[in-house]
């Protein structure tokens, strides 16, 4: 890697360095509130369709870098897709999101799933990357993610997003053997996908376990956390892994476990304190997204908080504590971006 | 109070005092799971009007002790309720559940909040609690209950089950002085309402604040714990105050510290870590309701991780994290009681 891009705020505070300037990217920074990305998606007939177009995908990636002056760009894809490849009939109906014709609801679905070659069957990824690595500015990272293999057998096994996770739970409690092999598969297709886009050329992978919340912590740390250790492990030392997963402020100590280079934190955790407790070398979060879509003055005063408790600690990478929600005001998020930028510069 | 009733297991455990088997009882033990509801509920029109049934209320409350051998009963009725004598026009629709026709969004409508006596606006409540008590096995204590401040701003905000909160955050960020005139006004109605409860003859009271698992830490500590703690000052020591949110595993502390008698723990927390750390004098919890709908077996093991995390300290009130589903088949929660008491008994 490119001496300007190794020593980038972002990589800097993945190692635990100090920065000149505290590094800031937002989950789903590239999304349904900016214009720009709503312009190219109506390019495509679908969001499917949008997904595997890389030039519209690149484009919407760059675009939010840009817009937003943050210190990465993130791929812009989507978790449920991984899951095609290997069997599972998805769609995005209008106003539902992500849905799932077969879900995976017994044995004989878990062991029909396929294990393929990225490369193969979601070239439209790497091709991603290539195509906004070249037009990214030499000391700006891209971050590639997957689902962490729990989320995504959540999506396999309920079809779509759920509250209760009732047939993904029957599955983990009443099917061991299933669950594990169910699990195994997910942690390969996961393991191959990002090292495809580590391949392809990115810089930081993010391994978001969004549903992991809906677990207790003697569930999350017999039936989840093993696989979730297995990707990490197979990626460590290639680039640094952020882990992120939302409503598990009961059992960070088990996520920290997982040994990723960077814990992400939800904003209903208090940051510093477990920061502290768990001793993270770096830590990415956690303003709450919602602030966003309140006055500037809140905006502000909301991402001040979260500097102040993190006190200046080297290893800090600024970010929301979940993604961007649709009606947030653009104006906001580039005031926050400023904001952090201008009160961390040394 | 009635010597065999201050002695019940349940009101012991309340008090933190060893009980000779562990009390268990369960949120939304009555409730669409149970034929016998399905059977009372077709009697109204619709939900409003069997919430201000009192004939139908109480036999749903007794049906669901006496069907479950549960060491309480708690008074059957929902939330938003309280909102209606205010002056918010409620009503459920059809698979939506509560709809509030003219929620607050500005401060001309907080003004315009009622503040009403339940006795002459809720009379439904008090009878419930007269006919349930006149039937309920005179060992057998009552709980009553209501919303927290905040979660029930919320309701009013947002006018109905909400995914991100962006209306009750915009008014809660952007306008303190309206914020504090709200829920200084939700601190009157509630206080008021659990009054009138313990009045009636309900044996506990617990607060659910179901939502505060959407707050930083510093939101919880500073425009939701003063209130929520205001009512807990207000009624303490006549009966004990259980206290209970999900999602707040970040900021146990900030809840603890408003002050009930009974600290309920959702199921992604490990209790008794918390238990010893925050100094709980009694605590109830903490299952995860889901468990309930995989096999017996499962709902056994889960239910003896609780009693083994736990390790039979006085003080504890066995429960699940969050309240019954209607997919869950009674006989499991049948089973489960049976197990708590069986496993617990000295």
């Amino acid at each position: 890697m490119d001496d300007v891009l190794y020593n980038a705020p972002f990589l800097k505070a993945c190692r635990g360095e100090p920065t000149e300037v505290t590094p800031v990217w937002l989950m789903r920074q590239a999304g349904r509130y900016m214009e720009e990305y709503q312009a190219l998606k109506r390019q495509s007939a679908s969001f499917l369709e949008f997904c595997k177009t890389p030039e519209l995908t690149a484009q919407a990636t760059l675009d939010a870098q840009r817009i937003l002056n943050v210190d990465a760009a993130i791929l812009f894809a989507d978790l449920p897709p991984i899951l095609e490849p290997m069997g599972l009939e998805l769609d995005y109906p209008e106003g539902i999101g992500p849905a799932i014709a077969n879900p995976v609801r017994d044995r004989d679905a878990i062991v029909a799933l396929r294990d393929e070659d990225p490369a193969t069957t979601m070239p439209f990824v790497g091709e991603t990357v290539k195509l906004v690595r070249a037009d990214l500015p030499v000391d700006i990272p891209l971050i590639g993610f997957s689902g962490a293999p729990f989320t995504l057998a959540s999506y396999a096994i309920e079809g779509r997003g759920s509250r209760n996770y009732i047939f993904a739970k029957q599955i983990m409690y009443g099917d061991p053997e299933g669950w594990d092999l169910l699990m195994g598969k997910l942690v390969r297709a996961v393991t191959r996908y990002l090292q495809y886009q580590i391949d392809a050329g990115v810089q930081a992978v993010q391994l978001f376990d969004s549903w992991v919340g809906c677990l207790t912590p003697n569930d999350y740390k017999t039936r989840v956390l093993p696989y979730t250790k297995a990707v990490i492990d197979a990626l460590k030392g290639q680039v640094p892994v952020i882990h992120f997963g939302t409503g598990a402020a009961g059992f960070m100590d088990l996520m920290h476990a997982a040994g990723a280079d960077v814990l992400g934190f939800d904003w209903r955790t208090p940051m510093s304190a477990y920061w502290d407790r768990l001793g993270c070398t770096a830590a990415q979060g956690n303003m709450d997204p919602i602030a966003l879509c309140a006055d500037r003055q809140t905006v502000l005063r909301m991402a001040q908080e979260v500097l102040d408790d993190i006190g200046g600690r080297a290893g800090h990478i600024f970010n929301l504590g979940h993604g961007i929600v649709p009606q947030t005001p653009v104006d906001n998020v580039k005031a926050l971006v400023d904001y952090v930028h201008e009160c961390t510069a040394l």
